[in-house]
């Protein structure tokens, strides 16, 4: 798998790298970014996936996201994937809206048309830019993590609860825990998954963890400033969940954040810490 | 004068605010943002002045700048103003270049039509703007600090050199040091200033330095992978004029780094540290 480099630009005595490539499971060009701490030649790095939400590229977290002070200090390459595929010919919304297609990919394989061929988003993240990152950066593939942002908090979850050997910690800021149960996820899953709700259940994280879907500990943190945080990310949902099946949840509850990169980009190096701690040895 | 508010979210414990008001200086509407740090109320705070380059307005430091974490342990007002009028009716460069008119101000006040009327930055940001922020936020005027990027690095040693009983420290990145010797500064100062060269000498660092003006001391960074260093920087240039004028000077190469914002990000703590330490008491 071959991919080039759009941007190189040293921070943190690091590089933060924007990269290109074709991707077979989206049929188009993707776009992601890398930041690799300072590290001595030959070490190999743990990595974290920070997936984004709706409306979000790669950009948004590399530009404001404030995550290289600590990726430099904990030593740890930071992953930034696109939110969908882009591109002439990929279907997006039909009424245009923020909250489908285009930056809104959900993190599923669609199944439905016109989707179906190109909104590969779940094996995109999950198969094809792991290996594609493991081939060309100096990542250590049994030490990874995953986190995200919204849209990119479900998708985050939803990964980690079915990769649960894969990665060895996930967390979250604001992000939706049960798109079956609210309007962003009902159209998305929707859209991408058909009528037939079942499927919907493993692209769900508080269903998957009714189905019995395990992780050893989880990270949440939210504003109670957060416009969307009864309507569309209900965190008391995945708090339920969590309790009844005895998954650890630190859930923390962030007077006056909002649901912005300065509410992320306030907790990113606490919750970099975090998943530094567990990605050790 | 009254302003308003475009936006406020909270950062680090504090409030990242964006506010618009009509100037009496460029005679048009001005946004400039405004983080508070968190701090016990009727505390007024020591305040830093950040003046940003050609292309950019008050948003790009705002969002890329990496400096609310800083301000927030060192509880500084970050104050970043925009880089010139901007509106119908304000003339740009007639070729439409960035690097005069809008977004290019260089911290003057032009005395060449068509830009007289608007062009006025340099009064904008050391008189109007500063008695706005001291009527709306609290400020400590006696603690003063500024710093800049590249053109705005010209602002902020030209500013400094010129009242160095108002700032208690200069700091810049990747500055201008001397605009009467390098392709942008010369455009611009003939620009807003006309050919009488000895006019420019106020707005030129290494200039006012030669003709008397001093500081206490300097600190500048540089990449010396910035792709701008050898035509339009030459900080070796205010590294003479330091000398000879036995102003201490930190003037540091930074090896790999650009002119870019992840430049200015890896070391904006590093400066905001160097500006408390003399802000103190």
């Amino acid at each position: 798998m071959s991919m080039h480099t759009v941007s190189l630009n040293k921070a943190y005595g690091g590089t933060q790298g924007v990269y290109r490539h074709a991707s077979h499971e989206t049929r188009t060009d993707m776009t992601f970014s890398v930041y690799v701490p300072p590290h001595a030649a030959g070490t190999r790095l743990p990595v974290v996936w920070y997936l984004s939400g709706l409306t979000c590229t790669h950009a948004n977290v590399t530009e404001k996201g404030e995550f290289r002070s600590a990726c430099a200090e904990f030593s740890l390459i930071f992953v930034a994937p696109d939110t969908s595929p882009r591109g002439e010919g990929v279907p997006g919304d039909p009424a245009n809206a923020y909250d489908f297609g285009l930056g809104a990919g959900f993190y599923v394989d669609a199944t439905q048309e016109p989707f179906a061929r190109n909104y590969r988003m779940w094996s995109y993240v999950t198969e094809e830019l792991p290996k594609l990152v493991a081939e060309n950066f100096p990542v250590d593939a049994s030490r990874q993590s995953i986190l995200g942002h919204s849209m990119g908090g479900h998708g985050a979850l939803t990964i980690a609860l079915r990769h649960p050997d894969r990665y060895r910690s996930a967390s979250a800021f604001a992000p939706i825990v049960a798109p079956s149960q609210v309007p962003w996820g009902i159209k998305a899953l929707g859209g991408y998954l058909g009528d037939a709700r079942q499927a919907w259940r493993k692209h769900d994280a508080v269903a998957l963890i009714e189905d019995g879907a395990r992780l050893s500990e989880l990270l949440v943190d939210y504003g109670d400033a957060d416009q969307f945080l009864t309507e569309q990310l209900r965190p008391e949902l995945l708090q339920g969940a969590c309790e009844k099946a005895k998954i650890p949840l630190t859930l923390r509850r962030q007077s006056g954040y909002d649901h912005s990169y300065y509410f992320i980009s306030t907790f990113m190096a606490d919750h970099l810490r975090w998943h530094a701690e567990r990605l050790k040895g």
